[in-house]
């Protein structure tokens, strides 16, 4: 182990603590690096707030004329890439209020913040940030589905193993599997849906804690910032943190979702199942043997879900056991944020890239069917011909053992080896075999025949308009 | 390190594998250890399904009666802790319908799992049982809310600190503080009610994967069985356990807030803090120190918070990455969801009883107020005689810096140490040295004010009914 | 949503605090229900502890031997399933003190917890218990190992496909594959045996928080139950749960671990890959699909790690902010240490048994070899005759495109075919064309040649004894 | 909810899949943004493998001495800041061979990469760079523990209150509690030590996954980079994580740590508690309130516990559950080292800072003991007198309870009102009634007495040297 020099360290030390100020301590509390990225939300905000203000009689109508304007130039400043960012600058929210002072004087700049705390006015400004993101996310969630949907439509004849324990079963269609994805999106952007209603309460009014002393009109400010109604208590409101962690979670659970895709597709894209061949654009090379096409798009969603969990799982523990109101703690909820938000968005728009550009080799899916897969079927034609459906199971066990002793296949068996096992089998259980009449067996709602698939299209066009 | 005897350990292994059947795999594999828990469901599942079988024509009305009867008599045996469980009865719904088959014999009772697979079962039986759990879980949750809203009236009166970062910051209603937990757990229970929707959606009807073959009515099973509506793919129905994950991010989020309302209290139950004592009911004592009085029932809180992200946590990276459909895997659901709702009752009634019983020392509250927390009311003050608040902020900065050279509180110093500062301050300035006066001043929306803390404790009083 | 009874609660809550007791807190405070497993370290702590008072002269010589066979009577009832918890019993220690002080007497039992505290207590037999359970695991890691290296001796001459990305890499030997999971389970253990030593410090005689009054003999009492160190300050050694941490954390580890190799083993007995076959005491048959067997044991091994890194995060998120010395939040450890020995014991178990009784179709193995694996080689034998590797990693490419493009394998090509692409191409080439004299090229330490298996599996013979 | 263009997404969509390229992709596969920080490392790991290829015989003495000579170039740019990153540098492993080759030419440069793949040479690249942060943090690590000796050793005379469960137990020393994180600190410094030697193997020479075909020496490797062993199976060799989960578990166990300690002082630096200040530098303002003091640094080290969580969980997460050997979700490994390395550094520094700058108020750590805190050792002192400690607890329980039916403190008992509880009661029972006495009776090793806590320092002085 490399020693480490002890007088040096206590001179730097020495150094550091001389003057008032520890450099380490201003990056390690600064936060702009990162919160910069609000800067939109946040010049936004301060238009209503500056408006309320006057509404309230603080400021004058010219004030308030001269703070909006000096806003609309800080806007401007950073659309043009040329807002500064100056030592001392450690938010976002001080760094636009210094520049605005810069802009237009103390006097009305000073007057921007009256009875607002940074502690309602972050809460504000990343409720605003995330409604534009989950806008965004939603956009990107419907796109994806409706790959799903297109691809469902034009491949639905195409059989394939379906697999539990992923061992095949029975045969489905591969538009059931395509659409079974598009269900479970479906069901995010449900969730979605109710997270941003909650998202979409506003804390601005609350103050650092108590309220604010002005008689600010807050349902003004609501309806200024489109918000659909106010929190109810400034306490909850400066620290209420849900809608982050609500997010979190809804992305950690849509990863997941896009986890076990990229799973199946990355098996169904090996040699051994062969069933789908990715773009190139989505497959990468290896630096050391020339023939490898890899799935690394898939396995880039695949382990994105364990990054998403880790911030989710983070930030809750972040939350756990910290005092009321607003501690510095909860300053960890933007970087997962924003990095949840950057990787999702990544991942949805690969995964649709994925999905529009992979080539099928349906060939290879019908190949891939088997008779044993079809002893359900053996089952179920017994049931119908009256058999209990235990005593079917353990009798269509039966056919399946003696395929095996005899080295063949179910369909090779003979009409009298079926009938050693159980008389009720006749001529017509040849129409057993054909994997098609397996699937269109299932035409109740839900199931993999061809009706009930093109109804889950039917349902999914409807919802997408 | 002890050694192990390899000998010993050999013969154990070869006499494990000399048979068909290793012991502890059994053990392993087997869930009726936890899974008995659904029998209740399991058979309220077995009969909407049994109806449905005579409905599609493959079973009479006669069986359909037989396995009802049946059915109940199984009932019964559970409720009066008769039922044995045999060897072999891997789970409960092997368990159930072998004692079924004893019952009313292999015919009619092995007809009612046709077309059904344990897939869609246990995924319907989850989904009944954790609909009756959230249905508890609401009522306790309301149960909670009623006591915040009932202390928060009689004691409205009382003032206390209010902490940011855990420092004094402005003096606010202790009633103010408590419906800040209210307003949490209201939204907590709306983000139940959205989540109870999503449960609700019923699986059965699935089979194993590809769907039910034999045109069973899944619209009549979701009436029967009080679902609002049929999963529309089968591959999706028989693993699709968001309904679980999100349960178990919504327990942890509710407990985080429990969390930190644990935290607040241990801290007011301090001799340092003094606020509040709980009932002895809610305490313990030491095995050593005579004089102890520990606050367990709230440290228990604090803690569970964390046991419940380990079972979220664990059950997301569960579900992560593995195939589509059904996996033995997915069978992990329940212990975690059995212990996240067994520990959250506990939690909520333990809340629910502390905040009950907790004695409230108003005096020791009003004695923590201290006149450096009226700081912002100085700079309010110059605020309204026109300064512009950041200098405001910065005059009122100086007014605390002169009181703490002068070793005296802020209302100690005269009004010409203030108008050295400031020419604003006017005689006036006396009316600030109120804690009333500060609190009250916060009569916007959701402020600490008496009025706005009634409108608060209405709102929660109309959706209480 | 069903409505809860108002009046109905109003009246439980009303009885229930009538009292002095909650019944719901006594549940949820008390532990018995699970530290009763602790039952046999406790009594061995405390002999060890009524050793030391006597050498104290805090108790007599007789004193000191009517509890120790108060104590052995203790352990007997328990040995024996006698032992009868009673109300008031909220913990093991409670329990057994109890019970010692009804078959001795309240003098000398009531002596026995001189200067102790259940917080120094409890870590004591925690980290007893834990010893325990470390010697039981690392036996049952070294069979699972043993049994890798037996495999991987007897098959070391079949070959397989190696995958990268799950894509065809560079052929194998299936012995190679099998040590690599030997030497992760390697590390496991050199992993283990360090948190073995830190598991192996003695808080007891920290007392409640300030130490031993009594000057009791820590070193004795280490010396008595064979830890090899004293905890060195007594208000971190009644809380310090690094031991607990860092087991949830190696345990997770060794389960991720074992994850990995149930993943390859579950796609190598699938019907695509068709590589092994589990046993049947290791499969399980579908209630729905008669020719279904499916592999639950490796499911159930994945998904464990799942549940395993629940408890860990878990508990780490209790730990996380609280304040120093012991909270009752602590006890969180003991559920999660409990569910994770016994979880990762079953798991162990159930891998040796797979892995021993796994058939190997090493014909399977070897078909699905395929010359495009041979890529690689091409780029070698470029570089041998003098290529740069870039430009031989790039010709190997052209050759692969080559075969693409005829519809061909790489060793059909002609020499002709090429020489079209490198002039270094001679006869020779045709050596290339054999999986063996691939695999016989890694003859570096830790490649897949016959003689660094060889020299692998001689390492781990000599490790293991 | 904003609608989203459809036409323009599908235009969008188009353009981007007319290529060969999707640029979404290539950035979501890129790693060079993060992994460039690995530049320093990989070229050492180049110059050494170069060396390699001399002995091995596969490039001249010259080609050896030239790529070293451009490698030394590549550094100098990264260096001077002058290394442009071009499109298509998709990893810093391409970055620096591309720049190498332009440098030297394809040949020798494209002979480095011969027998290597990038799977073997970013693990190699991850070790070395982390082992270089085990040494810096382990550096950080101390510098800490010795501000907790020094300060230890200056203040060893203050006591205050000892807590458990945030109740005043018993009296301590302040240095007493210092040392309490010192000891956890070093524990965690065992722990790294412990890892390091794990991180301390070398992959180099396992190729992509099958090894090295050329003979290269990899002792000889292990020796240049100064590893202390090879890796010994390929397979293992390019995918094993186990360094960096093990690391980050470390970082998350040493940051729960601190996060108690950080409670603890924020605790302590209440108003109610007060018996700490923080310096200015580590202490922030409220842009609202002029009187604040917040201790955000100890805020931020709280929290930051709940991130290193995250990045914990989440990576254990990817990996579990992946086929063997490399697959790109072990891509994530990267981010989350890096993150969780610059975060924890800043912690222990911060920390460092915050407790070197630290005011003790020692008056008020004096004032907070109260004669409640010594009914231990009330029963203490009848256990000397003969009386068994259970019966000793309760008389001095009693004693409590009387004290508090006569308003009176401990000490302010009559020796008659003592006497009516137990006749054991003495004149000498007044020596009690002194906090120094009760500290001092713990002479105990580990204990909170003034020569334990001496030889607690005594140790940590040795152990530090």
């Amino acid at each position: 182990m490399a020693s480490c020099d002890k007088n040096q360290e206590s001179k730097l030390w020495g150094g550091r603590f001389s003057g008032k100020i520890d450099p380490i301590m201003e990056k390690f509390n600064s936060s702009i690096e990162f919160d910069k990225r609000l800067w939109n939300v946040d010049i936004k905000g301060s238009v209503a707030y500056a408006k309320a203000l006057e509404m309230a009689g603080l400021i004058s109508r010219e004030e308030r004329q001269m703070i909006c304007d000096g806003l609309d130039q800080v806007r401007k400043e950073w659309v043009n890439d040329e807002f500064e960012i100056k030592q001392g600058d450690e938010d976002i929210h001080t760094a636009n209020e210094r520049r605005l002072k810069e802009l237009i004087g103390p006097v009305p700049g000073g007057k921007l913040h009256t009875g607002r705390s940074r502690n309602d006015q972050v809460a504000t400004d990343m409720r605003l940030w995330q409604r534009e993101e989950i806008r965004a996310l939603r956009c990107l969630m419907l796109n994806l589905i409706r790959v799903f949907v297109e691809r469902a439509e034009k491949e639905i004849d195409v059989l394939l193993p379906g697999y539990t324990h992923l061992q095949r079963a029975q045969p489905i269609r591969w538009s059931h599997w395509l659409l079974s994805y598009a269900w479970y999106l479906k069901q995010d952007v449900d969730r979605l849906d109710n997270l941003a209603s909650r998202n979409n309460i506003l804390p601005l009014g609350s103050g650092a804690l108590a309220g604010n002393p002005f008689n600010i009109d807050r349902d003004f400010l609501a309806r200024e910032l489109e918000f659909s109604e106010c929190s109810q208590n400034s306490l909850q409101g400066v620290s209420d943190r849900d809608f982050v962690a609500e997010f979190l979670f809804w992305a950690t659970l849509t990863s997941v979702h896009l986890s076990r895709l990229a799973e199946d597709l990355i098996l169904y894209s090996t040699s051994e199942f062969g069933f789908v061949s990715l773009a190139d654009a989505y497959s990468t090379g290896s630096s050391l043997m020339p023939q490898k096409k890899n799935p690394d798009s898939l396995e880039l969603i695949r382990g994105k879900a364990g990054r998403l969990l880790g911030h989710c799982t983070g930030f809750l523990a972040v939350l756990k056991g910290i005092p009321s109101t607003y501690n510095k703690d909860i300053q960890e909820d933007k970087e997962a944020v924003f990095d949840t938000c950057d990787t999702l968005k990544g991942v949805l728009q690969i995964a649709t890239g994925v999905l529009s550009t992979l080539t099928l080799h349906s060939k290879a899916c019908i190949k891939a069917l088997t008779p044993d897969m079809l002893a359900t079927d053996v089952a179920y034609y017994l049931v119908k011909k009256g058999m209990p459906f235990r005593e079917a199971h353990s009798m269509a066990g039966k056919v399946v053992v003696l395929s095996e002793e005899k080295h063949c296949t179910l369909q090779d068996l003979s009409l009298d080896d079926l009938r050693g096992i159980s008389e009720l089998f006749t001529r017509d259980v040849t129409c057993l075999w054909d994997y098609n009449h397996s699937v269109e067996q299932y035409q109740t709602q839900g199931g993999t025949s061809k009706s009930s698939v093109e109804d889950q299209l039917k349902k999914l066009r409807i919802w997408l308009e």
